[in-house]
């Protein structure tokens, strides 16, 4: 049996091997662009076979095929297992490639058109019954089917992501419950400052992962118009107008997103902005991420020479020279994903910025990036939130020895005794090391007051009631 | 008349020169701070003063000063002086400090005491009657009154660049109606590929400078909510409730901005991932810059050996070797300015992600880069606007030279006489270097046909309409 | 049969799959850090491979082991297959893990132990025999072994690199002088400057691309101090000294490279710039590729309504619609390619500057990042060679037309008649479409003077002999 | 009096201001590009005196003005100014300017010509005795210019650079002898790990910044090839070669730089990767700086409820609210610095790569941003050395309490008990609170043997002897 055929395009004649799906634009493209080693992400190759569906449908409705019912059957069949999943083994090209993702769109052209043959019980390459460019990219181009896709892949991703995301807030949100009552000494540019609660902690990690999640949500709108059918510049050319009209309705059924079609298909054929927009606003939760990790393994230091108020779960034993040693290796791990996803924001950007006239030919790397960025951010949530947050345990013993000792609970006077006297009971307790409670005690607040001014109740109270007021 | 007065702050006393308002902080910031040459942002001070003027009527009103209304009155009116842009000249830290924006605030505290001072007819310095601490920074802290001062400022600037992106978008509008009609080559990947008009190429800049302009009122949203009120860790420690409550609608009736107060002001105290949301949307404004200053400078190439196809207008000589050399000074310098946002948007997100605890001590860099990347882009905007756009001419005559020329035009062909042989003509002209045209004519197409074929109207036409359906 | 085993470490027992080398640590490393689905660099694994086979054998040679030859000689094998590439696909824990290469080293140390059972005839996890800790990690910490497998790593990874880039530089060289015959029109700011020649534009090329290869042999340089030795923190704690002093020099003999050890180990295990200037200079490579590919894009574009002065080889079909169009794929592959390390090294920048106290823990970014930027830049210098430059072709006819026609001709004339008069040509030139040939008939030039003065001999020549000193 | 006087260029005739230097192309440079508000680095400009004064000499020398010896003087008068740090005030263009540099050149060759005038006698614009073009930019172009000066300018703000990070090295070092004998508790990934001295630490900042003084140096060598001569695109057209052979040797005696002309002058005009390289060697000391001021805040972190190890000199009050409160604003505003650093380096990067063909249009960008790290890197190291590292006390009781409390000190005694008792010990001491001290009394180390085994000789030796050897 022939371990090869031979495949013909407009550059000539190559022997192809036998045995997988695809064919000589695929062969091409594997020599030509041996860059990252990485195949095209699984969610992108699904979203190329979605956009191959809707493109399917619609020209047979339209009337293509009608005089081949089988053609068209096996056609659909093909779409439909790429656009379900399937045949993602075959898409080889590297994830970075030249020609603004032509051979992508080829890959899976030549893919979707080999298996519709075997479907018809025909062999590979017989691209007269069934042919990689003339069905399976009829009326399209690289250039709407691409970003088309990427933007679905995009969504999907997303979708994911904001599970992710409010799994993250909630276990944040149920430790914000958790440890309301346990109070602590609060630090601004790391110097003790004033009395807070490790709840509120928690809860301004909650807010702001909150905030992500809306942010992503508004991540979708941006997403969702989309250019398909303006094939290769935005005019439709070689595509007939009822096509273009109902095309991206029937993607909008395939995907059950909310798809629409750019108004103006020349502009969103060459503006590729949008993703830059997104990217950034992703980059707000990278950014969210590292600062909680950061707190995290500051608040972890430790056992004795640290902060030492919250224990992470273990996760792994941290050295063979140091015994019961336990690092922060979650956190260490997220916060090494949101620089990553930093830096694939600059990369983006750079592509995004860098395209000309009536096309991006940058956009495999947009893809490569956004896709790498949406995933990092999703994984990070996921472990983040399961293999640290839901574990971590405060100590409160020494949150509140920690609180004893500190100046800082002077502050916590101030209410009582006025700024005055609680400075130089700061002074005196910084100069003596004389605790706070006992210097307060000398000036005549006794133990369950200096209890009620450090609880925290009092500590998280927004702002004072002036005494006269209350009386009012 | 001494040089010199003594001050005094909690590090001990130092001789601050006497002329000027400000005092020992600011002393002290400018011993501590020589890093960038700049001061704060003009408009910056200006919201320092709206956010010092907030404070002292809200004070006022809940009984501050009460017993001395002169004093009252005269912080009123240093307070009102700064926030109507003056006594800027007198705020002299470094726009690059230490300390999360103190010295700034001291600086202004100390400003704004010494010309209340001045208004009562006191000496410099006589800060038992007006306290730059107890008086200017009466129930703030550096930690509420800095970040908020800091959206005042983002919120106006905002302002000012949206005018300039819509002038931006206006002039292109304008020059996509004026050269509606020119016919031209359109290029993917730098390759001529189909035809199209130059209005289209203007439409498509307009429309993603569009884009940008509904960007930036999405910024707006973002930037509205403040943590005025809150103190050092947000719980507004030694603020009375009603202040806290208060401030922020004074602070908005002056701004006449849609303020609101952060419903967790611990959280937004401590967490900025706002703006590095902001600066990621702002940089996609700076990525479409970027993208259509290439293409000025690529369609203006030449202009003998290049592209040609438009002139821009004459900003400066552009050589003493090469006569009547003109060059794209100002596509040029916005790239540059554009450019300069994105490295800005690296620094800000840096900044940003390094915060720790209860507080992000690098707020003064995220205000230096956030507000020049709104003025480079308010300003870019502009000079592209002014310069450049309003004045570009078209070459019609090299439009129409490169259409007729270009086996691109053989796309064109493609509804009249189909996919094959369109493809035929183009390589025919290709290798013989017989204009498209006459080989259309040998092909049997009229050259009024052609024409219609290659008119504006044509190649902007959506997809095409299949002869059978027009019949119905 | 059993297809799990058993496994305890200090945080408990797990059962692990039977059938792989690796153990539990691994198994903990799987679950905890799924985040990009990418197995570390091969080479890292054969340096790792290296490390452990220079401890082995100094430990050997030392006397460990020394009462069962069996095992040491199981050992030594065990560390040499994995030296010479093997025992890779056993090394499954993601390149982006917590723990500064924990999971790294620990899943090296149990495939190692368990291949050395095997290698004795014991089953997997009979770690009494062979440990991975006591055995495998003997005189060694993460904090030490890591970071100087990545540098060796990076020293491999330079080689081919620097391979690739003297093959570019001589494929430059080639068509430096293959075209040297050819003038062209120079451009300057993307507007016709002054005549010059196709040849002096590929040695300008060559020239940076040379520049490049001294600067990956000065990374060299940068990468050969390692801190093999040191252990957890640089003292070499609970390693004999003798080991310390002997390893590396074992690690040399094995690897060929001229390493040494870092004098002051402490403040080598924590410091990592040196990964920041090495990528920092990998940069400049990246930068240079970028601008070689812009301008192959530029003056590949066309092939009517573009500069057109060279022609790339065609390496795939451009597009369905527009027959015999060819992109420049492989300089936008290879564009790509940079922007990403130009993004990546943003990453590594941000994530060596984050470390803290005595260790960096976020290594396993660094080693993923730069050894990624390594592979980008070596296959995109392939690449660009052999898909590209090799196979340049120029239009000579083209550029010989546009030095005829372009006003920038006149420059060539400064010499012949001065400044005034050769403005004037072009000034004349310009407005009335004549050419410049013919105006300088009319000023008195001959054609053959005409030939010589834009010869290629004449535009490449530096500066000019004033007519009186070439007299004397 | 008039207060304007009429110019003219290329480009028509405008009325300039009659007071300044400068003149009609510096007036539409101020027009063209109100971008940074930012001037020109006052290196740079100095710098550009320099070649204009090595320019002007060596015209003479090779007879330009040898009829009018008091033009020769004046002009020579005039570049003299200059290049010792005169008449800065009158270069008033934007730093940010499209045109390659050509608004700061000529900016320059007006205020030189007018300056000339004036010492001559003449009025302002009487360009016929002195003229900015004819005489000024004699033999030059903007294109080999500015690129020379920018280099100058950087070798010349190496210098001070230099001086500053030798300064802090040293001041780094005497702070490694000063706290060389105290004992602490080193952290790995923020966990308490091994002993340590406070010494090493010092000694470990020394080391990283002795890097970066020989990386300085470095970047020295690569900056001092220029392209003075070339002209418009490197062949020196409109340039008498025995000025091209001589003008950079002048230059080099003016500056007592070792400068070298390129032997490629066409290659050294349009390729700017050097600055790449720099930048990204410069960005290494950024990183190194950034660590360091991050441990900093940490070990300073406190007083009470923080690491606490060192005490940062106090350089102002730290707030009104929290009495006694002070922050470590020097490391602060020094990582602000390195971030910035940081992102500068990214715009950098971006204007070098975006260079084509004979020409990178980007170069005012990448001055401002090179000159601008320069600076905040010389300063930073300055405030950093002077302001706090000098200053720096060490609390030896918290130091030695920690030490005593920490699980971490029963690693050292591993020399003297083996992994597995001292492993016991640290378990032991974890859960029960007992101290280190006391359990290994328990196990049979006397206080005296203690002591030597915490001792700084003891945790600072490099690995250990064992017992047998040490026999020998």
């Amino acid at each position: 049996m022939a371990t090869t055929r031979p495949e013909t395009d407009s550059l000539g004649t190559r022997e192809v091997p036998a045995a997988p799906l695809w064919g000589i634009h695929t062969l091409r493209a594997l020599e030509n662009f041996p860059l990252t080693g990485r195949p095209i992400h699984p969610l992108l190759v699904r979203s190329l076979g979605l956009v191959k569906l809707a493109a399917a449908q619609t020209n047979h409705r339209l009337g293509a095929w009608s005089d081949d019912d089988d053609k068209a059957s096996a056609i659909l069949a093909a779409c439909t297992e790429m656009a379900e999943g399937g045949l993602g083994s075959a898409i080889v090209v590297d994830a970075l490639q030249g020609g603004a993702g032509t051979s992508a769109n080829m890959n899976v052209n030549e893919v979707l058109a080999n298996r519709a043959l075997e479907l018809l019980g025909c062999g590979r390459g017989e691209y007269t019954r069934v042919n990689p460019l003339d069905d399976l990219n009829l009326h399209q181009s690289t250039n709407d089917v691409f970003p088309t896709a990427l933007k679905i892949a995009a969504l999907l991703s997303l979708d994911r992501l904001e599970q992710r995301v409010v799994a993250l807030q909630e276990a944040l949100q149920e430790q914000e419950q958790r440890w309301a009552h346990v109070v602590k000494v609060g630090r601004t540019e790391m110097q003790d400052a004033v009395l807070i609660t490790v709840g509120r902690g928690f809860g301004a990690y909650a807010e702001a992962i909150n905030r992500d999640r809306w942010r992503i949500s508004k991540c979708r709108e941006r997403l969702r118009v989309v250019n398909l059918g303006g094939t290769a510049v935005g005019t439709g050319l070689a595509a007939p107008r009822r096509y273009i009209f109902e095309v991206t309705e029937a993607l909008r059924q395939l995907t059950g997103l909310s798809l629409a079609r750019a108004e103006n298909l020349v502009e969103a054929t060459q503006n590729v902005d949008v993703f830059v927009e997104v990217s950034g606003i992703l980059k707000a939760h990278a950014a969210s991420l590292l600062k909680i990790c950061t707190d995290l393994r500051l608040l972890s230091s430790g056992p004795d020479a640290g902060l030492a108020e919250i224990r992470l779960p273990a996760r792994q034993a941290g050295s063979s020279i140091m015994p019961g040693k336990v690092n922060p290796v979650i956190p260490e791990a997220v916060s090494q994903a949101a620089m990553l996803v930093i830096g694939n924001d600059t990369t983006l950007t750079l592509a995004c910025a860098s395209g000309s006239l009536e096309l991006n030919p940058f956009l495999p790397l947009v893809a490569l990036t956004l896709l790498d960025n949406l995933d990092l951010l999703a994984q990070a949530d996921d472990i983040l939130c399961r293999h640290c947050i839901v574990g971590i345990k405060v100590d409160e013993a020494r949150c509140a020895r920690q609180v004893e000792n500190s100046t800082a609970s002077a502050t916590a006077l101030l209410p009582a005794i006025g700024h005055e006297r609680a400075a130089e009971i700061a002074r005196k307790a910084a100069h003596t090391g004389t605790s706070v409670r006992e210097l307060a005690r000398e000036a005549g607040i006794s133990d369950v007051q200096f209890d009620q001014l450090t609880s925290a109740t009092a500590v998280c109270r927004l702002g004072f009631v002036p005494p006269s007021t209350e009386k009012r």
